[in-house]
């Protein structure tokens, strides 16, 4: 079978949903093509070489320009924070290598642009990481809006609620940081829900938000690269340069309306990310913690019969379901990243293009600046 | 228009619910005749002047024989404990006045076999206060059954879970008093979830069951009259002769098998009156605490949009919601009472048979007896 | 016992949903005064008389002015169109009558405060229907804010998702006509989910909005009068002038963020009204259709418990609960106007003063106004 | 790092989620030794050729005596059909290989027993695959019990529903063969929840139940290898010698009452697992659909605010959440494989005890022999 090599940058959270992403696809897969683990990159040697270890690949690189340039890596999978991402995804079009980025793509637009014209030079297969259009459940909703199941849509409500850093005390880390990670809830959570949006209604019309900061300062603590940290009390404090919390209303091309929230700052609020869309014939429901279920309402149904029903979305008819387990045993967050990665594999092994692609990263990118611009400027954007 | 002259005995729990029906029949619905709540009866004469007075009725009576020989009463409605009931039915027969008897009909099925007979010789219009039964939702699921929607039926699985005397401080009020209440949770709340059993699914085959008394001895309070009796450390304690869970295993004449669980040591569960009925061609689930809807899950429905759809059963097309609200606009426990009690009326206005009647009554009374000699004998028992 | 004499103006929805609370305060709850339902007034005779009979009114009035000049009406509860709320309110309160009035308080906010003007120097009692004020659990939200459970607000998330005009087919009613309604959605709706939190969260600092009307033109039918009137499809078609969608969002005085979302195209929503608030120190979720639980989210819990906890508001602990049933045995919609109803006549029988009062129906007012201002000059109103 | 090499007989359903759980543990979990998959063993050539493949398996066997008797094979992995367990369990303990065996230990309790002996005197480590144990949110409910926050148990209700085959088209596959499975939805599912109740309540004293076949005779297919087989009308028919559905009652030793409901008829219910317990001072429930989430009722809260908590057991603080993904990013059925194998290989690694093993095994094998007992007999069978 032909066999493609994976050079994988990053080894934290994204770095591990990613390796584990391609051993699985191997497994549970019928790909064109097997992915070799040949390679993992990190800064600190160390690190790398244990993470290289733990998640099975053949080798490590601490430099991230010698990992692209080398022979035997056929496609870069880019997991690093957001401001690294131009670079190195230019470099690695430069060098022919396919690539696998997470989102948001860039820290702006303008850098997504570029990234994406260069990939679409290049020639090379290029897509991004909106894990969550790889959800059965959502793929589910997609195939009834598709089939016009939801008639006119009316109606987009996302919602994207965390309380991670809920806690004053929590420290700064590299997600606080706008020159690292460009923003905060914006660019982290809401730039999924912005690219269901586009996925599921279409293209926006124009744009107006809202954002806050409501913990402006927090404890510095040395090593800043993850979740895990933990603040201290007599720390010197630093300030925090990105949002708390993103809000925006939209209205679509086809006339629907649409409103995004994402937010750090949901007490009791794990990974809540959920929409609705109301169309005329029908609407779905979609929350990511019940992630195996989709609720549809159907106008269609007898008078009497009418009702949200509630999906298990874990049945052979259903998209990737059958690769898995038997219905109703259901799947979890890591699935997302194994079916996304599946895809990407079959557009390198069969020559077509991958999807959500490099202009769907630009395009999520242009809404999440059009927003800011809004804020600014205090008025509607035109997107 | 038609008048129908009321005589309620008890003014309790049920007094009060009975009374709010007789009012709101006459505000909601078009019956074919106008209820007046001509007396109300019980031992105690301020508290029953009180209710008459609280209530809205005409008069009240301290005898309950007095109340039935009244010349201005049509219809008497018995809402005292079980150990009364046949007296007063028997009674009311003799004088021909219409009787609504409240659950279960008599505290054993030999007296409510007596009281089946007495009705149907006098001629005179029965009902049982099995309330449930006019759930909006639970008659969807009623006519979905009878429409063949949930083909063959397989399972039942009935709970009546509550929780008001886990506390072992809880006083010895007169429903744990067995002489006077004939028995605890299984003839209180199992005979609601017997009688929607029979309802819904059919007549018992044989029936096998277990009981416990959790708390065995409680404090004794000198007015036993009611839930809210307080108890206190230092007061004596005196026996529990009732059961407090009460769980038994049926088959069907059909070939169905039936569960049903009464308790009243279900901590947390308030009023937790829930059933499934599995089928070959559907299912169906309610919960009483969410009483204006029904879960269907029809399995004639396209592979990948299965699942169990929550019906908001507040439409016009809804048996009786269309006398209350818009949709969506919830009703609640007391609206029970008013639709069985609009159907009494109607009975009575138009000369037809009521239902549940006193035979319905009496055969959840069989199902409670069989159940209890079950235990006695250690063995299934033949209905 | 002290009586307070009722005047009723109007007999739809909102007149049998008010008449109801009048009679059931007197049966469930231990008032200080007694409500007599004294008059009711509608423009049509027939009508009316039968309202009169139907809901327990000794009489009834055809004009408005007559009802309120009567020396037997101590109150005047308006529950007509907005476009005639001001008139005759202002009317009542230069014949010092005590009003009760249903939001929106006015068609726009000039009117309101006008009202609220008036009745504050009538010295009369004056309240406003936002009736969702008094649902035990939306108390229970507000007693855990008050009390500092929630610690500093940083989220509003106000929904009232309907769907009773997606049918183009639906006819013309008068509540799509911007002269009689003055608003859709936006008043009708919205209203309730501003005021609610203003209740729970607080003034506002600035809005901006968006709003739709997704079926311009409907059928026009002869009796404009209602939901019930149906369509016909070679009916005239007239212009729907009012919205069918308002979203907005804002921030408040305290720093919170709020979104608000109003619409009748939210196809399989019956009575969607839900909020969730997210504060520093906890969180809680309401949901209208299963409005006898608050869900509570208490970040003090033990690391390892803490969730949601679905709390049934129907303890005898609770607002209200107690003057109904037992734990767990439901109320529904129309209770929610008896205890308004119960709290007006206390105030009126003890002279002190009501709420939500006719200010607080002016606050409502003009932010219903000023995100109609936002939208016609797309941009964002300081409040 | 110690090595253990793992030599796997069964390749379809459990074979595929034990290779997972192998694989996965070493890239996941800080475990005291590595897994090597070393064999897969099956009847058919080409199938377990291409399974090894699949799975990352070195090598493979056909013969299982062979697989055992191999010098690099340090555990037997049982995931064949009932009737094979015990002649490869004993012949494992024989070479003194560790095993872990997939439920029921065996098709008959003697053979059970048998095998626990053997394993026992073998001073092998010996487990069985009663994978449910290990879901975080059951392993935060034994904590809950075992800390004496539920109190006294009353109640435990157990329920494991399924529907995959109530077409009658559905074949007769081996799990339908009593003579290979050993008997229908009791040992497969009923299985589970008395295993579940042994390790949350404890011992059983007495048992009855109840059992029925409701088709009868299906379609014989000539590869009666597993789910997937189809059916085809014009098929010869067998006769279905298992139960479709098996229900039991229970009183345990603590005085505690149960119930247990297994079948595959439940229409809409795909894996319906789950189980609830009362306590004196609180209760849980858990749904297998719903895994990641337990619900949690405290009656210590204060009394306003009492309510079912629903936890997401995701959290670094809760049992392997942190070896996975971030809180509220949920995992889904094969976690629980992973974690048992992650347990087993410790108890291998550190030489200590397995957990559940053969005696849990066979204990829950003597409850299904009790069961089928007290149905044969018609009546209560002491433990």
């Amino acid at each position: 079978m032909k066999e493609i090599n994976a050079g994988l940058i990053g080894y934290k959270f994204m770095g591990r949903a990613h390796s584990n992403a391609f051993r699985q696809v191997n497994h549970f897969f019928n790909a064109d093509a097997k992915i070799n683990l040949k390679a993992i990159c990190g800064r600190d040697k160390i690190s790398v070489q244990n993470a290289a270890s733990k998640f099975g690949f053949e080798s490590y690189e601490t430099d991230w320009k010698k990992l692209i340039d080398r022979d035997d890596i056929d496609f870069v999978d880019i997991t690093s924070p957001g401001n690294l991402h131009s670079d190195m995804a230019l470099y690695a079009a430069y060098r022919k290598k396919h690539i696998f980025c997470e989102k948001p793509l860039a820290n702006d637009s303008a850098k997504a642009f570029e990234m994406w014209k260069a990939a679409k030079a290049a020639g090379i297969k290029h897509q991004v990481g909106f894990n969550y259009r790889f959800v059965p459940a959502i793929l589910l909703a997609k195939k009834l809006i598709d089939d016009g199941r939801l008639g006119t849509i009316y109606h987009f409500r996302g919602l994207y609620l965390q309380d991670w850093i809920v806690d004053p005390e929590f420290p700064l880390v590299w997600r606080l940081d706008k020159t690292v990670a460009g923003s905060g809830a914006h660019g982290d959570i809401n730039a999924h829900i912005i690219d269901l949006a586009h996925y599921l209604v279409g293209d926006m019309k124009k744009v107006i938000g809202m954002q806050k900061t409501f913990i402006r300062k927090r404890p510095i603590v040395e090593t800043m690269d993850g979740l895990k940290a933990s603040g201290s009390s007599d720390a010197a404090l630093g300030e925090v340069t990105v949002d708390d919390a993103s809000v925006f209303m939209t209205e679509f091309q086809n006339g629907a309306l649409g409103t995004f929230e994402a937010t750090r700052f949901a007490t009791g609020r794990k990974n809540g990310m959920s929409f609705e869309i109301n169309g005329s014939k029908g609407s779905v429901k979609f929350e990511f913690e019940k992630m195996n279920e989709l609720q549809y309402y159907n106008n269609d149904d007898p008078a009497t019969e009418k009702g949200f029903r509630v999906i298990s979305v874990t049945e052979d008819s259903h998209a990737y379901a059958g690769n898995w387990w038997p219905p109703g045993h259901i799947i979890g967050y890591e699935h997302t990243f194994v079916h996304e990665m599946f895809e990407f594999v079959q557009s390198i092994a069969n020559d077509r293009a991958a999807t959500p692609d490099f202009e769907d990263g630009y395009k999520c990118c242009r809404i999440l600046d059009a927003v800011d611009t809004s804020i600014k400027d205090g008025q509607w954007i035109n997107v």
